[in-house]
């Protein structure tokens, strides 16, 4: 890996464009052992043609058996080292629901959860997975808490049982654990400071939290529910990276459609491209923006969440959709195309996996490979061989004539 | 990668002998994406038959996507880590002309440059790109300012508005900014420390600036010529690296035609062997030197040159002569043999490339792999699959039974 100080030494301004595909969870499975994955299965010319010009290989996001949260998958494939880089679930929460976060705020991941009346024990970590109306309404309620200390305390409801927590103000610190004991029987943990710094922000949110306690204990009763606790995790600030502008040198643009990966762009430094929900709508946006900027990520959501759901035709249609409109981005020409995903979802696994992505890169200076399409297999004998998501932003920035030699 | 401290406690001594033959840019690229790359298309049957015993692959200098300059190409073909040991463009420079550079020695590359007299400001970073005439006459006249605090001061020509300071002395340290500010309309920087001991070093070159800049402006005053000014960038002293001597427990010699390679060679530890231009030269060389070292360093420069030209037909023709070659080379009975190149220097891109390297290596201990030819494609489904540059010398040191066994 090329560490960032290095890369922003080297990088030079260009009029080179680069595009990064990003099909979320698009690495599969068979569903037999015969089979093919959802990727070979599905009907993608233009990939396969595109394939068939490019160098391919298979890519870790993270490291070899790790499978990735949407937070290490992209910030990866934007060249930060995803270990050292790690942005905490608090934040992630938060980036997830698209509030705006600023860099003072303090984030959490809530759950809702039940405790023993008598003794303070919790009885069941997710309150009986209770349903999105019932938490929605409870962050309003939760939302009335706030503390002399802070200028302001926001509660947002997430999905179900699980909700946001944001404290505003200056002089916040991370470096908090979780009051979540992973298990029931016990009592909520308090928030401690691992570091002397976060000492008085422990105590807040300690305060906070026996004032938000008392807030659901007494709704519960009242309205014969089970969420009559809650517990925090993940407590953090946004992490500060640095940007991708200062890196690369490159005015970085997103199209995304979930607030998730619009979040983590921005983390990165990059412009939010206002779009819409449709494949083609992310086109679109992303003519209109062509000649504004050097880089753009151009993310796919649905193809993931077809590979959460197990329904391997569903996510193959969505590679099919996306291979439609490929031939009207190419049209603009652009100058380093790379076409990945975030990490696997394969469709007989239901969820995120740790198997590597396929990965084609397209420029005028690559070294054509064997690989004829694009799917695991191809691009498991490809040229680029296995790879590290890491590597892709300095060969980009490589196949794009915007690093400089490095020594002389 | 392997430290080099495990390296020198698992070297042992042994009668084999290992041969490395650096083809200077050897990498390539097709010149229309159906196309041959320069290797591929160059008629090497020597090496074609070789490959075809060896075990192959593609390797990476420094880092996916880096593209190398000489040193840290050569620098991990020699098994250093080239991101911690980077060699400075002074210390370069001076290795570039064949300055016999001592360790207490601080070497500087130096432009000629233009300033406005009035206001002092730089108005041409290159000096209208002066003549090597006019160059090599101004470096005799700056030779004579010399510093009461130094024992000499040299300045020798480069090429064109390029030259090279040395300052010999004790107490000189390293710790330097550039006075290049690498734009026109601003004047040229002070050498400022980075570090409290070169503080008085940086007032030390300031003080010669001064007076080199009196003696450049009287000159171009009275010659009518662009050259008034200079600037300094890479000051720095030789990095001290352990030698190969000490790490390998190999007598190294290196048989090279140009000053760099020489340089980087002796930076090394290596003993540079005397030879003449052609590449029949170096292979007498090699011949007569045979006895008396364990590894050769073998360097083949034109294929990098011509590659800079952008002429594929002219790099491919120096491969094949290469390939002539290389039967009498074998004839000498290595126990190792490695080809490879320090980085590429496709033709279409007439420039250094990051692109992977070509590797091929030869032991009678290697397990035969499917590559039938020495190229590019054929090297991408070789059995050393992708490769580091750094790890080419521990590899060479196992395949002559030079290792000892890791752990009990």
């Amino acid at each position: 890996m090329t560490d960032l100080e290095l890369m922003s030494s080297l990088a030079e301004e260009e009029k080179t464009k680069i595009l990064l595909i990003v099909l979320d969870g698009l690495g599969g499975l068979p569903m037999t052992p015969e089979g093919p994955t959802e990727l070979e299965a599905a009907r993608t010319p233009n990939l396969d043609a595109l394939a068939a010009r490019s160098i391919c290989g298979l890519s870790t996001a993270v490291a070899p058996g790790i499978t990735p949260g949407s937070g290490p998958g992209h910030l990866s494939l934007f060249g930060y080292d995803p270990i050292k880089c790690l942005v905490k679930r608090g934040v992630l929460s938060a980036l997830g629901i698209g509030f705006d976060l600023q860099p003072e705020d303090l984030a959490a991941r809530g759950n809702f959860c039940s405790v023993d009346p008598e003794t303070g024990v919790i009885t069941d970590r997710r309150a009986g997975r209770i349903g999105s109306e019932l938490g929605a309404r409870l962050c309003e309620k939760l939302s009335q808490v706030q503390l002399a200390e802070v200028d302001q305390v926001f509660v947002k409801p997430v999905k179900e049982y699980r909700f946001t927590l944001i404290l505003r103000g200056a002089d916040l610190e991370d470096g908090l654990t979780d009051t979540d004991p992973q298990e029931t029987g016990v009592p909520p943990l308090p928030v401690k400071a691992t570091r002397p710094e976060a000492e008085e922000t422990a105590q807040l949110i300690n305060r906070w939290l026996d004032k938000a306690r008392e807030v659901l204990a007494a709704d519960a009763e009242e309205n014969d529910h089970p969420a009559n606790s809650c517990n925090l995790r993940g407590l953090s600030k946004e992490p500060g990276l640095p940007k991708m502008r200062e890196i690369y040198k490159l005015r970085c643009g997103a199209i995304a459609t979930y607030p998730m990966y619009r979040g983590v762009a921005k983390l990165a430094g990059m412009d939010i491209l206002p779009t819409g929900d449709a494949i083609e709508d992310e086109v679109e946006t992303l003519k209109e923006n062509w000649d504004d900027y050097d880089f753009f990520f151009f993310h796919v959501k649905k193809v993931d969440s077809r590979g959460e759901d197990g329904d391997f035709d569903a996510k193959a249609a969505v590679i099919e959709h996306f291979d439609q409109v490929l031939p009207d981005i190419m049209d603009l020409e652009p100058d380093v195309v790379i076409v990945t995903g975030d990490h696997s979802t394969p469709a007989i696994w239901k969820a995120h996996s740790w198997h590597e992505l396929p990965v084609l890169l397209w420029s005028r200076f690559i070294r054509p490979d064997g690989a004829r399409e694009f799917g695991e297999r191809a691009c498991m004998t490809g040229g680029l061989g296995h790879i590290n998501h890491v590597d892709l932003m300095p060969l980009a920035m490589a196949n794009a004539g915007r690093l400089a030699k490095y020594g002389a």
